[in-house]
């Protein structure tokens, strides 16, 4: 689970827009963006939470058919979603103190993930 | 869970904007923006089904480290998600006629909420 | 599960719009838009993990309330949430190789759905 804040605020503030949207998307289909309070007591919880309800092991068709083991990541990453979209206000972000953007890869192998970021004002 | 449909199209009426979107973002990390019928049914059902899910008592490390009692809805709120993004056609939102766009609020104790809309044409 | 890319990629294109967004929104409060690799298998798997999670058999509120049937197609619609944005570079949406945008319909009758796309740049 990694913190996208600064960097979308990063480029964010090159883009010179004060007031509008940015839209946080990531490109795959094992990862997941979403808004959370990132500390390591909630990120624990999170996983081990999807966990308990979409486990790694099971009856899954993805991973018999196409001789995966990372069905569980795909369901995860669908019921999550790929994007959030956040509002602009005086060239920041407009979120709460304890609220960040963060990456999700729910993946059971080293992926490099690309985060594509698109400001609108 | 509040009814944000009346609130959101005011604003994007004041907005002069006829064909776009409207984003809705709530600040915070133990509240979410939907959709969905808001009947007192379909509201408890929600509620009661992600309670199952995701139950307020359990072993959460957020609970743990900050002396905290709020994981479950940090939970339910990072999948639910802080957004959505609804087209404008006409000047409305162009959404279902038994369709709300709506605010969940998972937390355990009252809190104030502000939601921001961007509408963006 | 329906996939969506090949359309919205056609309106995508007839808007001539190079770079920025498209956000995609289902009316309705059964169904729901996502990403996901549109395979067979992934496509089992989430309806399938979906029905553990919400069985559509239940005490549901909404159901009685309203003598209906399809209380956990509006659960897993709300949880899943009616819209998704995506990134527009080049003319082309910004998606992974294996990921697919998707619509999926929730309810236990057959539905006509409309999917509404609006491209921003």
């Amino acid at each position: 689970v990694i913190d996208l804040t600064e960097g979308v605020q990063s480029v964010l503030e090159s883009s010179g827009v004060e007031n509008g949207i940015v839209s946080v998307f990531v490109p795959g289909s094992t990862a997941a963006v979403t808004a959370m309070e990132h500390e390591p007591g909630g990120v624990r919880d999170l996983r081990a939470t999807l966990e308990r309800l979409v486990p790694a092991e099971g009856e899954y068709e993805h991973n018999r058919l196409n001789n995966d083991t990372n069905s569980h990541a795909h369901i995860k990453a669908a019921v999550v979603g790929p994007s959030e979209t956040v509002p602009v206000r005086d060239g920041r972000l407009d979120m709460g103190t304890w609220q960040q953007l963060v990456l999700v890869d729910f993946d059971d192998r080293p992926r490099q993930r690309t985060v594509v970021v698109q400001v609108l004002g």
